[in-house]
């Protein structure tokens, strides 16, 4: 598998990242959430006059991958400084949400779990 | 490698659950952003009332690792959604950072690229 | 004028309620910008499966209501925390709008002012 | 009172912005509401690396203003085309807080009201 899709190389990369440039100061927890509430709202802005079934051209849709990858070196970032570990909560939700939403009652419907509880 | 680490085979695992209740139509970009954007603001709150550099207690990082991995699920599944690849635009972005970024430039400064570009 | 249109006159009462709770020390400004995140994230929610021209129902637009009022809430009292006149720099902005979009150059066009400037 | 208190003038002038650039066809609700999160990040990232205790300088102070501005004007505009009269919920919002948190339960406490309901 190439390292590009294991979470915990990316991690380990921007871990790397951080420390060359002695910014760990700066990762608080909560710093990191603001940078990527941040990062959220510029991805929420390139969607803001977007037409509900718009293709992306190009170069919009370069813009958004650049500023999911931004949320998503955030969100690596503040899972590692809390020594959460990302792939097993994902996983691990991912399973809860299986019990949650039985597919025979979900099916189709945008309702939340609590509606049919 | 465990499967929990692998974007990959995390986004195939949330793609076969919203297959299997139907919600495609539901996960349009800017839906998935709308949800995205919720998550993100649960995740704010739970740090709006903490002190700078507390400890969160075992209940408090249970419910943080949750929103975390909200957020993970919302963000993988739009990446997917648009066609993305998400291990590769975050490797890719690490790579832009590093060139934008020299270490000898910006070593315990928090200023933007933009600053010494 | 009801008082319920005043921005001074809604601050003051936000205020009053803060001390008379001794709130104030929660209120620094980062704290108040994470709990606008968090109310401004329960409005997307709010839309994140309505469709596009959808009229919201009843129930609906009394929940949209309240995290509108939650969010300026948080909005009046953090420009209160900084001491910033938020009448004065919302007029202001829409001044400066003004010149910024002169309406033959940006009429029925969602371009950025920096597209024409 | 002057003009730049009162929300029922500020929104007047906000839709006659609109209206006279032919935008209302952009401010669906979900627009709004995007380009709102949008706002919201940018006054977000303006805190990510400030200080907890840290006085903002008078540039800094100024993009803060001018950022919290651009939130309460799509606030503003969003109640507008919604048809909530944002004074209106706004006060009866705090008339709410004021029986969830009375004065005496919740004096120095964060918590939440339904923690003491």
């Amino acid at each position: 598998m190439s390292d590009s899709r294991d979470l915990v190389e990316l991690s380990s990369r921007i871990t790397s990242f951080a420390v060359a440039r002695e910014w760990q100061k700066f990762h608080t927890p909560r710093n990191l959430v603001l940078a990527l509430a941040g990062e959220v709202g510029e991805l929420a802005a390139e969607f803001q006059w977007v037409e509900e079934n718009e293709q992306l051209e190009s170069d919009h849709l370069n813009r958004v991958s650049g500023e999911i990858a931004d949320v998503a070196i955030y969100l690596i970032r503040l899972a590692d400084v809390l020594g959460v570990d990302l792939g097993e909560v994902i996983s691990r939700k991912i399973d809860q949400n299986e019990i949650r939403y039985p597919a025979e009652n979900s099916r189709g419907s945008s309702a939340k779990y609590t509606a049919y509880e």
